[in-house]
């Protein structure tokens, strides 16, 4: 199997050098062939699917899980669509970062280039597929994508009809490889043929993403777990709060930027408290809340350390009563995941001081966690969310999927 | 001893909150206090290191080593003025990276904010200790320095002086700690205290990076192995090409920018061959060739695959006639650490494929492979000079040394 890898592994650096000299368009003329051939493909797509689902099914896989690998025509037309989507967007590559002329003469430009081999393992969805193809192809890089054993003769099927778009275009086929599931150790290979491939990207649960970072020897860029906070301040207003806190607990709670924890100022609590109880057990939400929760209403789970620490993704928060901003940044500081929080506030100190403490890929003042997002932010298309602070932080386009280059020109110059 | 890095890297955490908002007067004053607190402890400096170089000297360590580790008062007063130097440096803390009104009235900002723990580890120089602490510190972020045990009680030394001056300046003491080198497992606990510290940069030898790059679970930064080529174009200006040829290999030969390879084309081989030849032999170098060097005269090496492989580090540099600038960049993609490749040609054609074909963090047109450097690229202080694609690329000054977050300001939205 390592044998396996590292030759997919080399044969995608050479199509990447393909890529790399590869203007905008035609990069963006065989993405809008793979869209038009996976939109040819829809049958087989979704006959390979049914496979995947009826397996799955007999595994006694969840109903939720079995969802999420669905696939069914207007499944397969919108991730055609999405890469028509990203064939609109402008070129990362080429971008001149900074420049200038040096006192000796010597011009220097830091001028944007490919990441060169990229890895993708990832879980579940077979969307993902076609998004990681389309960003990778777009940003210049090969990718090797390596998804579910579950969704395997969907990821097969899809990744089989873009090669061919990408061949007929006119682009190297291996630019676009697959990664047998079907063995766990594909995946370690991928991950540690360093020297081979440039950085790897993992998209799933914990589970998956602590495993990766572990063991891999290739730079890693972690993405999604997301434990984000509302914190209302003492000088919030509590009705914008309010609808701040159902919002990011409820809009939807499997999102990675869906709110898992609230924090109150003990000024406004005696307000606050049984309003926000009330509409939060409304929507259906499980409150695990500290003592003063606790004291609102009999239905509250008391809190523990791992309610605090926890990304529940479903209709749970973990909720508590902090004595100062100082106290809820601690709190924070504590417990989050780096993803994003949120203060509720009209005291412009307090969201100077706390968009300054908390240490997080984002931090939203009277707004909703569910705005951390590529698509809301104006990326475009994004590969993920990242949540550590090396190359990318927060959510990943185009550009975050690119590396840089310096070139200097001079007439003879030496030192 | 794991107890112990936890230890130290859980009180860098908290001194880093205090950094992170630090405005830029107070951190220059520090770092101001700091140079003035070297000098004033010379003495003890050098004693230190006295001590430092008689335990090495008994232990049989070679000359060149030795001169490395060694401290005199216009050393010290050396790194001092590299700290006042930082001082003057713009803070990359703050800078505002991007931003934009979004189309539902959200405001949102990339904002430069400090990484938070970095952990250094290095061998040998002594100023490394004093020049890290004062890039980690102008860039807001708390620093854990775990340097060679050969230097242990220089490092110590340095290490407790500055610690005093940032106390006196009114900031924490932690910001700047000593991880133990007399048991190597220190290494290892730093950079697997994920969690605990954000980064982890490699000084060294090529076998201290690989080892930091295979254990480490904190991100990581590889600096500094340089396998570095210099081709000759066809179209090359051979008096040009001469200097640049003995200038990136012989102004200094222990550094990672120094060429370590020579690529000829073969349409100008017959006239610069000799030429090249006589100039580098008469400069001290060995020649390791391939058959058209070879044939040029007895003296010259047969080279091997090491060769093209090798940082010679040393009056050695492997050589070789190709038959196109295509043929050059297939070697240099086969063979280069990713550091620095130049070329020497007046065509702009051959430059522009060169530039765009080769894979590395710096290329140079008409101009020494030395010129790969902080100071030279005007970043006023330099880390290290990275030869991964992650995060940062090239010479590293303090920018690099931060992250991002947004702030996104909104007045009550939600989805």
């Amino acid at each position: 199997m390592k044998e396996q890898v590292h030759t997919a592994a080399r044969r995608a650096r050479i199509a990447a050098a393909t890529l790399a000299v590869t203007p905008r368009a035609g990069k963006d003329a065989a993405l809008q062939a793979m869209a038009d051939a996976l939109v040819d493909g829809t049958d087989a797509i979704v006959a390979a699917n049914d496979l995947d689902v009826e397996a799955a099914r007999a595994a006694g896989t969840g109903e939720n899980v079995i969802d999420r690998l669905r696939l069914d025509p207007s499944r397969v037309a919108a991730f055609a669509d999405g890469l028509r989507h990203i064939a609109a967007l402008p070129d990362p590559v080429g971008e001149v970062v900074r420049g200038a002329t040096l006192a000796n003469g010597l011009r220097m430009q830091q001028i944007r280039v490919p990441m060169g081999v990229i890895g993708m393992i990832y879980e579940g969805r077979p969307n993902v597929t076609a998004d990681a193809a389309g960003i990778c192809l777009k940003a210049g890089s090969a990718v090797l994508l390596r998804g579910s054993s579950s969704a395997a003769r969907s990821n097969a099927t899809i990744i089989e009809i873009m090669r061919g778009a990408l061949g007929e275009a006119g682009l190297p086929p291996d630019a676009i490889q697959m990664i047998p599931a079907d063995d766990r150790s594909s995946a370690t290979h991928l991950m540690q043929a360093r020297g081979l491939v440039d950085l790897v990207i993992p998209r799933g649960g914990a589970g998956l993403i602590r495993a990766v970072v572990e063991e891999s020897t290739v730079p890693v860029i972690e993405t999604g777990v997301g434990n984000c906070h509302v914190y209302v301040d003492a000088d919030a207003d509590l009705d914008m709060a309010l609808e701040i806190v159902l919002n990011s607990k409820t809009h939807r709670t499997s999102v990675c930027n869906a709110a898992e924890s609230l924090l109150v100022h003990k000024a406004v609590a005696d307000t606050f408290l049984p309003t926000v109880v009330a509409a939060l057990q409304h929507a259906g939400v499980t409150i695990h809340g500290d003592e003063s929760f606790c004291a609102v209403q009999a239905d509250i789970v008391p809190a523990t350390e791992d309610d605090y620490a926890a990304e529940y993704l479903s209709l749970d928060i973990s909720a508590r009563v902090v004595d100062s901003i100082d106290d809820a940044i601690d709190h924070i500081r504590t417990y989050s995941s780096g993803h994003t929080e949120a203060i509720v506030t009209s005291s412009l100190a307090a969201s100077t001081r706390f968009t300054s403490g908390v240490d997080s890929a984002a931090v939203m003042v009277n707004a909703s966690t569910r705005f951390t997002d590529g698509g809301e932010f104006g990326f475009g298309a994004e590969i993920g969310i990242s949540t550590q602070k090396l190359h990318a932080r927060g959510p990943m386009g185009l550009t975050e999927m690119t590396t840089t280059t310096y070139v200097v020109t001079g007439a003879g110059h030496v030192r």
